[in-house]
């Protein structure tokens, strides 16, 4: 950690910076520049409270220089993580892709959409059972009644399956019926929720919120690894910007970014980050191309008729065809679907 | 509700979008421009799932005329709500001023703290018992002993408590103690947590969330009054933007923007918004000049000791000369403090 | 036009916006709903100054149907355009790769970075001789003598040359150089600089501004067509957000966005979205498996010596490896390079 | 400056960054900590092309110590800048409001809205003869003419002018009217027209970009100052985030930021940072309240009648009572209007 004094901080006031941190265990070096003096500290900044650093009378802020997140960066574990989901692995070679439904409506056309996503070429099956929706007014899920469709199709299918849960209270149970559990974009910073999914042993889908910095996005990684749990998939859904054009941004440069930064896999969701289903194939071919451990995709048999999120679901026809590009773009770059 | 067709939308594709709207109980009006047509649909939009109708062939888009929210709007309820907190009323004339450290850290520096607040004229008692914190690593709350403590200080200085709870689980737990309860900014859209705190006859301070915009911001309030509890006091507390001199940025205009949309009041956290308590006194007398309902300040005896937020956080001695400042600015605009 | 009158809008209110609209030639077509009315106005919105709607009493907002830009747009130009420079197209099947250094720094090293990029398959030189630099003591270009060894290079290489104009005085210098003028991100609403080169005959290259939404940047373009020069490439090179792992966060998003709104080619430069040369290689294969026409990336002979935007830049060997993969990937989604 | 090297960086690596430091004049200082090592190198920053450095092998990045602007900041001169203009002085204990409308219409208007403006305490005039406008479509001014027009409604009302120029070539000519050149929040970043004013001796209005951080107008303001013109105004006029219901966010934070960080003064535009006249009069309390040293609003004899931003453009009488009460917001905080 580096502690620049301001310009006009006294040699006291250095002094006793620099004794505050002895106390603390640091080692500190000081460099006296021509105008400012900094301080450089070793030590580790997780056992320090900065606070007590940074409001020091002649303190001007305060640099760090290790990662705030540990288990979740490269700095200790450089080998990728491979998540494997019965038989799909998730940060291997091979892409994975996650297909249905935004919401569970029910089990006669779950079971459809199940079926003909797995002939289109998916590894996992998505749904929703538990909902958070902007308005009180809207649908919120089949709950219970959700998670026990999921099963049937599983069972028909095959596939395994992702599903969010937004409910401490809540974990126990989805995680009795899901294969990966996942925390949605507004509950990344739910820290209670994310130390609840740390304690079982089921793979942890976790989107990144709207605002969320990368840093911030591994360090709720980095909450779900502490309590245990090192197996979780990292899922870009689109941040907010300025541009009303598509839903959200898709920051598609958090692909290579995360993984320079970390060992665990990222996918995109390119449903949720545009909000319309004409952006979705371009954006799922990008994404594989630039380097994308899989996706996760909505498909709906009737879009028109969707309960939730119609506008940005494709047809499993038009998922089929994407399927057959996306098989020629991860070629390109040296993976298969 | 204004249905928007695309310029080559054929008059069949109109013609379904009529039928379409008159089976859900709409009553429509087309307008034949000169490029598009446009189709008026007069009804409850909440009744309507909306994507049914902007997912069929030939439209273009939606356009909503009526707002998302009713309860929490102007339009249906025009005289401002006045929650009444013991004596404390935030948003009538008076200016309510809510102080107090970040974490309670322990009985005799809350109280102690407690005590200078309010000799110094603030309303309400704020402290952490449970505290979200970006790093698993951080101090998260001493839990019910800090809400002990709170109480403590209650019963000390007769000054009422408003406090945070971040978890469905703890709900009753926070209510039994608090007077207000905070629903903290990351937890804005965690809408389990709203329909609880909306279950109880508690007061709410409901934060912005750091990428909500003020219409969704609305829509969280209409979760808590859906379900029974209408005594919400809304909190700006910064935005996320592209700036980083700041932690946040301070949304001022979000204030008369919410006394248009809303009849409820609104108060602004200044410490939270710019993370340094060097900004904190002029955007406290800024807040109040712009027409804020209140203020929620950051105050500890010793800020570079403070376990969380203590750059944010004034000393008692300053946070006394601000009330006076703020009692000269609270009247420059008719009111007091 | 729609225009949306407030819930207690008077019926006079309501009559006098008809017979304002009507006197400016507009037919009118008002809906009465259960709480407001709204008004539709055919007509041509652009013959209107909206401001003398919209403030009228009674009038809550207006919504436009039409899009703001005509020339630039696909309502009435559907064919895409393709932009011919020498050998190159851009917009058609081809896609075309624009590389070279930012700056230029003397011409030995701008002679062999410009054959390196050529035998790596490069289309389009690029190179800045009047450099925009956000401090005033930072290497601003060497103006015209730049541009002279950029011609230099286009006689030994053959390759077509894009390069930067920052000043309405310098238009017809430039022009006489460049076969493709480039209008940067900090002057895309730089309307009198835009009209300058919309009245010269070069393609123009128009960066997106830092902020800019797509529809502003379609009306920057519309700025240039309108003059008579109908022949823009646009440049996505990243929008300004919250997130600083890389310098600014590329929209990859805009790719599919502007072919659906616009005929005009996008082109993306992964090496400015970033900062970093260790993600221009995944963005670009990422932008070109969106569907983007085009890139414009940064090569220098030795990123560590550059006089500007060092760290961004590709060596020739690493550029040479991406051109490999490049063709690989164009392949995939029915392309060539 | 601080340069961290990567945890795997060689020890050669390290020497040889250090070697290279020394080669251009640095004092180097190598920490070497339990993970990392960090170079501390002493000397003129500016001197140096960082990027040089940060693509050395083993590199991590670099922390710069001192801030990149100089003129502009209070590390040199702490004395705060007071801009005199006829009799007003703006950046000392009085309060400049700067009123008028958007653009100048016509001679009768303008002189009348002028003396409007006087009679209720403004002591600048603004007038826009030069507009820039997003699309080519709308009203760009009168150019010469409204200057003209300017000058005779200066001569009426002693008023001096703030006019905003939009191209190098039409400086000479703006100044040789204008008491206050004006650079519009789109041209921030127009170097060369930075340059142009720096060269003359007029005092410069300069308006915060919309997607400029502060430390990147205080940059745009040393450019100014390094070409010999120290006369500059700072004018926050709102920050492009997500939020629309404004449409811009007005970035209070500023003012006290800017006043920690420059000797320059700050004033703000709350007309074109809201777009609506029914924020205005909260916002220019507000701003008043929170240290800015002035206030720059629009005003119009009919605002929906007016060719530019009637919207946001307050009628004479409404004005007038501001004014009223700024006085007495002005006296809260121990200045007078």
């Amino acid at each position: 950690m580096i502690i620049v004094m301001s310009a006009n901080a006294s040699r006291e006031q250095i002094d006793n910076v620099e004794k505050k941190l002895s106390s603390l265990g640091f080692r500190t070096h000081p460099i006296f520049g021509d105008v400012k003096t900094v301080i450089g500290a070793i030590g580790d900044r997780r056992l320090l409270d900065t606070h007590s650093i940074s409001t020091m009378p002649g303190v001007e802020n305060l640099v760090p220089i290790m990662k705030p997140y540990k288990l979740a960066g490269r700095e200790l574990k450089q080998v990728p993580t491979i998540v494997k989901v019965g038989n799909a692995e998730i940060g291997g070679e091979k892409i994975a892709v996650m297909a249905g439904p935004c919401a569970i409506e029910n089990e006669a056309s779950y079971i459809e959409t199940a079926k003909r996503v797995k002939e289109a070429g998916a590894n996992i099956l998505r749904g929703g059972a538990f909902k958070p929706r902007t308005s009180p007014y809207d649908f919120q899920g089949l709950e219970e009644d959700g998670l026990k469709i999921m099963a049937s199709a599983r069972e028909v299918t095959g596939l395994k399956l992702v599903t969010e849960v937004v409910d401490t209270r809540d974990v126990d149970l989805v995680a009795s019926y899901a294969d990966i559990i996942q925390i949605g974009a507004r509950n990344m910073q739910n820290f209670r929720l994310l130390k609840e999914v740390g304690m079982h042993k089921k793979p942890v889908l976790l989107k990144r919120g709207l605002s969320a910095t990368i840093e911030e996005w591994l360090m709720a990684a980095e909450y779900i690894i502490a309590e245990g749990n090192p197996d979780i998939i990292l899922c870009e859904r689109g941040i907010r910007t300025f541009e009303t054009a598509t839903r959200n941004t898709i920051d598609m440069s958090a692909i290579p970014v995360v993984k320079e930064l970390s060992h665990l896999p990222i996918v995109v969701d390119p449903s949720h980050a545009t909000g319309s289903w004409k952006y979705v194939s371009a954006l799922s071919k990008g994404a594989i191309a630039t380097g994308a451990d899989g996706l996760i995709i909505e498909v709906h048999l009737e879009p028109n008729c969707a309960l939730c999120d119609g506008p940005q679901s494709l047809r499993p026809s038009k998922f089929a065809q994407l399927m057959e590009e996306l098989k020629k773009v991860s070629a390109a770059v040296g993976r298969q679907i």
